[in-house]
């Protein structure tokens, strides 16, 4: 394993605030961290802004930075993310959304927007779809993907298309679905959200009396009855990881929005049996399949979903354990990668604080460990004490250049 | 001496990464740099990344950024800096070029790109060249300038000339010198590769049977036969210091480059003798022309070589000693500069760590002391002790507003 390489291990929503139950201290400063520390110890570290200071980001534009792009000048909604993550090879003139298997009732009104979560035998439903298509414009492709749950993806593909179309997820529940409507005079926006619409009804046509959702009401489920349409957007219009720095890219991530963003600036994606993108993922399957990989690309992304999952439900408790997983796959990291040629990093996407639930905009720490790294004197992995760092306090688009600068990947401006 | 005056001390290269032989040390950390240190326990400390985390900046970018200016906005190509560092008052519609004295074979292959280096009476060839041009249009002037050993600069001044045409230089041995190519459909692109073809035809002409290359080949040395014209460009379209700050500023730059730089923003260049841009330059002469001309002067910024060339060529020692000649040109200053009145100011144009021996893309430390500046609790100058200091990190283009704040230079915006 002779040039240098990187391992870049991103822990989704793991920083955090001072919690009272921890007695101020936050996760990450209130765990037992070895490894991460000793990793701290041996490396330089700093602060990110996942976006820009304050700034809270949502999963796509957070991972989209961390991977080097501006998502403030290229980012173009969710929609194609998630069609990338259930599979759909996504082009660029392609108009995706993310769906929703959701409930309405008799009267038409929208009951449930993720029709109970949790779907037995989904997979016929997304058989009963295939073949949806406009009735009007039969010259548009309607292309539907599944992940997990009552999550989704359609793609629309053809001329004439536009993204300047409101989703109709009302986010409310006791009213209809409103229509799509178009956000400028252009007939693509007209066409594009005629389209949707009738997807809405043709959803509701074909599910409405499928056999899963007869059985679903008799046992007294919301049936999945209709695709709700979210998250319109394009691909962002960016030049590839490879072509940008030169280098063999991966990403072993679970998370299909994640995966999404991965394979949208053309990273291969490697799957590893146990990696669920929940708190229960096998994190050391994860550690063995980077170590197994490096030899075969320059750089392995590595995103772990479980405590931003942990954040989101205010599970304090699961926090802390999915920090240990974390702390674990360092440690098995370290043990198993050649330091003297490749490089270690790990940081979050962003913060999910425990008692907030959701996303916020402080940054995130950072280290990054391998050769010629010029070390300072941090000795803990935590948002407090990175901040100190050698590093000082980075955009997280500015964190690939100062990988690839760190494996001579960078091209030098100016002469 | 009334008002409040800087001097800015550029070190090139002068950065760098722990080196196993210096017990994972820095060059700066592992030298005795009692100067430096007491510079940086006196004032305020930070890093700067001289273009944007990670990107390893060339020198031209580097140093116009620690002028003030955007390298990303305005830098348009090395040629014109190298002309203006040769002499030559390059104008705004000027297409510039720097050139190589170069050896082409009896086959007209290329076997040198820099004839040998070294060239005796290189002055008899440089008049030889007097009064090249084209022959087919007679309406562009062409002037030619030298430097130092086998470099010098080329521009063509005339109508209709344009700078997106292709290097002739090859960057590679045993092939004929490729034709530069017009880069757009224009007639001014088509022009000027046209005449850029024709100068490196007649310079051949000129140069093949020079007596002085009739003489290095009989002692066996590469004839310096041909004109290698790369690094096309135009001067960047920028307010001068001089406006922009209200301030005389003058550079002390040895280095043809760099001295370009300074000349394109306006700066008077003096000139000291024993200042070579090598690593025998007598930097205590730089020093004692700083303290005489600080008077003249609101700001002087003085460019320090060695540094680069030791780790460019890979000489550790050679950096020890160059950092040591620094520190005494800094204890020079503070000796004889009033501190009361004069802000002192030392950092370098980049990273070039020995072990790599190119420029990279990590920060550079950055120390200034004065009147009124905040001081921190750093005690030494190096790359990582700087990290910690109450600047924090900026990047090179906000180094000249901050010290043109102290010397209330600094214009308000908004009201």
């Amino acid at each position: 394993m002779d040039p240098n390489r990187c391992v870049l291990v991103v822990c989704d929503g793991l920083a955090d605030r001072p919690i009272a139950e921890l007695g101020g201290k936050t996760p990450l400063e209130a765990a037992e961290t070895p490894s991460l520390d000793e990793l701290a110890r041996a490396g330089i570290n700093g602060i990110i802004d996942p976006l820009s200071p304050g700034v809270p980001p949502g999963s796509d534009a957070a991972n989209l930075a961390l991977l080097g792009y501006d998502p403030f000048k290229v980012y173009r909604g969710r929609g194609p993310f998630e069609a990338l993550g259930c599979g759909i090879r996504v082009q660029p003139r392609d108009v995706a959304f993310r769906t929703n298997f959701a409930t309405l009732d008799d009267n038409l009104l929208l009951v449930d927007r993720r029709a109970g979560r949790k779907i037995d035998h989904v997979e016929e439903l997304v058989k009963a779809l295939e073949g949806l298509g406009s009735e009007e414009y039969p010259d548009v492709e309607v292309i539907f993907g599944h992940s997990v749950e009552h999550r989704g993806a359609i793609v629309l593909r053809g001329k004439g298309l536009s993204m300047r179309v409101s989703d109709p997820d009302p986010h409310v529940l006791g009213i209809r679905i409103p229509d799509s409507v178009p956000l400028d005079d252009s007939v693509e926006a007209k066409k594009t959200a005629f389209i949707v619409n009738e997807l809405t009804r043709l959803s509701y046509k074909i599910l409405r009396d499928h056999p899963v959702n007869r059985k679903r009401k008799e046992k007294g489920l919301p049936p999945a009855n209709v695709l709700l349409l979210r998250g319109t957007g394009m691909l962002p219009q960016i030049e590839k990881l490879e072509t940008r720095f030169g280098i063999k890219s991966a990403a072993i991530v679970a998370n299909a929005l994640v995966r999404g963003v991965c394979a949208s600036v053309g990273m291969r994606l490697i799957d590893v049996p146990g990696a669920t993108g929940r708190v229960d993922t096998d994190t050391l399957a994860k550690a063995r399949y980077i170590v197994r990989n490096l030899e075969h690309f320059d750089l392995i992304y590595t995103h772990i979903k479980g405590a931003d999952s942990a954040s989101h439900d205010g599970n304090l408790k699961m926090k802390m354990k999915m920090i240990q997983k974390i702390d674990g796959l360092i440690g098995y990291l370290m043990d198993h990668i050649e330091s003297e040629s490749v490089y270690l990093a790990i940081t979050a996407d962003h913060t999910t604080p425990v008692p907030v639930g959701n996303h916020t905009g402080e940054p995130v720490p950072i280290t990054i460990s391998g050769p010629g790294v010029r070390v300072d004197d941090v000795t803990t992995f935590s948002e407090v004490a990175c901040a100190k760092g050698g590093l000082g306090r980075l955009l997280g688009r500015e964190l690939m250049p100062t990988l690839m600068n760190y494996l001579g990947n960078a091209a030098m401006y100016g002469a």
